[in-house]
């Protein structure tokens, strides 16, 4: 390849997004300065929080119109002026949507090379799944017995929740929109059951699975799932908050629970944010590649080969047609 | 006094309470049966918590019209057929709204013999202090310098919330509804700054006094109040949810803040029964009495004589046009 290609916002979209929002761009391949890493992507991370940064509401800062797409990626380097990186090298940084970058060496990390496929970096061994294993290991603090529901269940972050639960003794129930997600939570990821939530009455089939009540809710989504599961909180519940699915693809903000469910099941809710926990990236993967590697965890992965259907990929993510790590493969 | 006098409810209130909403009934003073205690009532505490109970939407249960309404009380004993108690002890218990009432001993606690006057046990040394301290001290994670916000401040409740923080070395912004108030938290009770509501723009003084956002916030109202606070957090915040005065006086059941004002802060929110931490009592008496006799906390009582006028004392109380503990003086 001897351009670069990048894909950059071009409206603002007020509610899902749309392909016709981005527009792709040609142009020349950046030469390094002096101490500068000249990458080539070999896999772009799409994710939900990405929506927020359009409407320039997500605390990692706003992308405008005009602006390239910003996303993490896993890149080759091409040319290094710095001495802790080499031709080859196989690192994660924040690439964005386009092929080539130019990264400084403090914004660059080797991929741990125990990672296999190297795409999980992105996905369940990366940033999501360093989320779900902050929120469970952290901040639910999850008992063995105790009953877990997650929202967005297949997703990168989800299944990583319900299967880090499960192999900790919890009892896990996963929430999602299609049948097909759920039996793949339930035959393949260990989850006690799922619920299909566009098809079933997410409030009964709680109460069937949870009769005395919901232990720990991990939260991907908002809106309306967040305020049926949190009518139904056991004693002590906790609550983690991390997505807001529900409300990405809106400008309205919309409201939460009424206080008086946390009141009422002396509940704690607490906000997660990834960015908080990079401290404990080592341990996350010390604990769980072993998981990996024991085939107790298992993973989906939505690829799609070439930059150019990153904008159509990306529709498919927040509209919940994505099955798996959304993952562009360049 | 040779009869009994009760109040009862007469109809439930869709809003806001009337005097009309309840009656008074004259009918004979109750017989101690075996093992039983004979009470007269000296003190009656009104609380908010009370029309949650008439709308059937309280944890403590239901008033329905016809039953008496329930309340706690200080009594002096007039007979006892149990050796714990005789003639002229002073007890705390759940006597209603009524002179007379028949208990058994396993529901009376006798009053600290160090609480003076003896009506506190019902305000800032009863249940509404056990309140704020166990908030305050076991889920609060209060630290000497925190930027406290309490609402409804000068409550029986929110204002040993205030005090019991400043004591401990932090900041104290109330809210409360008039000028008067205000005052007297600022003046009396020793608030660094306290906001009405009413008059003032909430949102822009919270800003003023609390320019790096609330550490922690004790809410006993809900609504609103709420949903400007909970947009105002700082990072690490925590909340405690302790009463819902913006929505017992209505059946609609309103919102909360949206799950992005808890995330943003990585906030922690928690919910308060009072009843989960009577455990607690005697440390509570221990800490907080000498703070009491050394002049470091302040109170007020909202004292109405006569039992027949409880049904406007609490209609006050429900517009907040009391000031201070409500009680009856029977």
């Amino acid at each position: 390849m001897s351009e670069n290609i990048q894909i950059r916002l071009k409206n603002r979209p007020e509610n899902a997004p749309v392909a016709q929002d981005f527009e792709v761009f040609h142009g020349q391949i950046p030469v390094a300065g002096a101490g500068e890493v000249l990458c080539r992507s070999l896999y772009l991370s799409l994710d939900p929080y990405m929506r927020g940064q359009i409407s320039g509401r997500h605390i990692s800062g706003a992308i405008h119109p005009g602006d390239t797409m910003r996303g993490e990626t896993i890149s080759e380097i091409v040319t290094s002026d710095h001495p802790d990186f080499k031709m080859g090298d196989v690192v994660m940084h924040q690439g964005g949507w386009q092929v080539y970058s130019l990264a400084e060496a403090a914004e660059l990390t080797l991929v741990d090379h125990r990672i296999e496929p190297v795409s999980l970096a992105l996905g369940i061994m990366g940033m999501p799944g360093l989320t779900a294993y902050a929120g469970m290991l952290y901040l639910a603090e999850l008992k063995a017995g105790d009953r877990l529901v997650v929202s967005a269940a297949s997703g990168a972050v989800g299944s990583m929740v319900g299967q880090i639960a499960r192999i900790l003794g919890c009892e896990v129930i996963g929430i999602a929109g299609t049948d097909e997600k759920c039996r793949w939570l339930v035959e393949e990821a260990g989850f006690s059951h799922c619920i299909n939530y566009k098809k079933h009455d997410l409030r009964g089939r709680i109460e069937k699975y949870c009769p005395e009540g919901i232990d720990v809710y991990f939260d991907n989504v908002g809106g309306e799932t967040l305020e049926v599961v949190m009518g139904q909180l056991a004693l002590g519940a906790r609550v983690v908050l991390c997505g807001l699915m529900a409300q990405y693809n809106t400008d309205v903000v919309p409201a939460g629970p009424n206080p008086a469910t946390i009141i009422r099941a002396r509940a704690t809710v607490r906000g997660l944010v990834v960015y908080d926990h990079f401290d404990k990236k080592q341990e996350f993967l010390n604990k769980v590649l072993p998981w990996v590697e024991q085939g107790l965890i298992k993973y989906r992965e939505d690829v799609t080969e070439g930059l150019e259907n990153a904008p159509d990929a990306f529709v498919r993510l927040m509209t919940g047609k994505n099955f798996g790590k959304t993952i562009i493969k360049i």
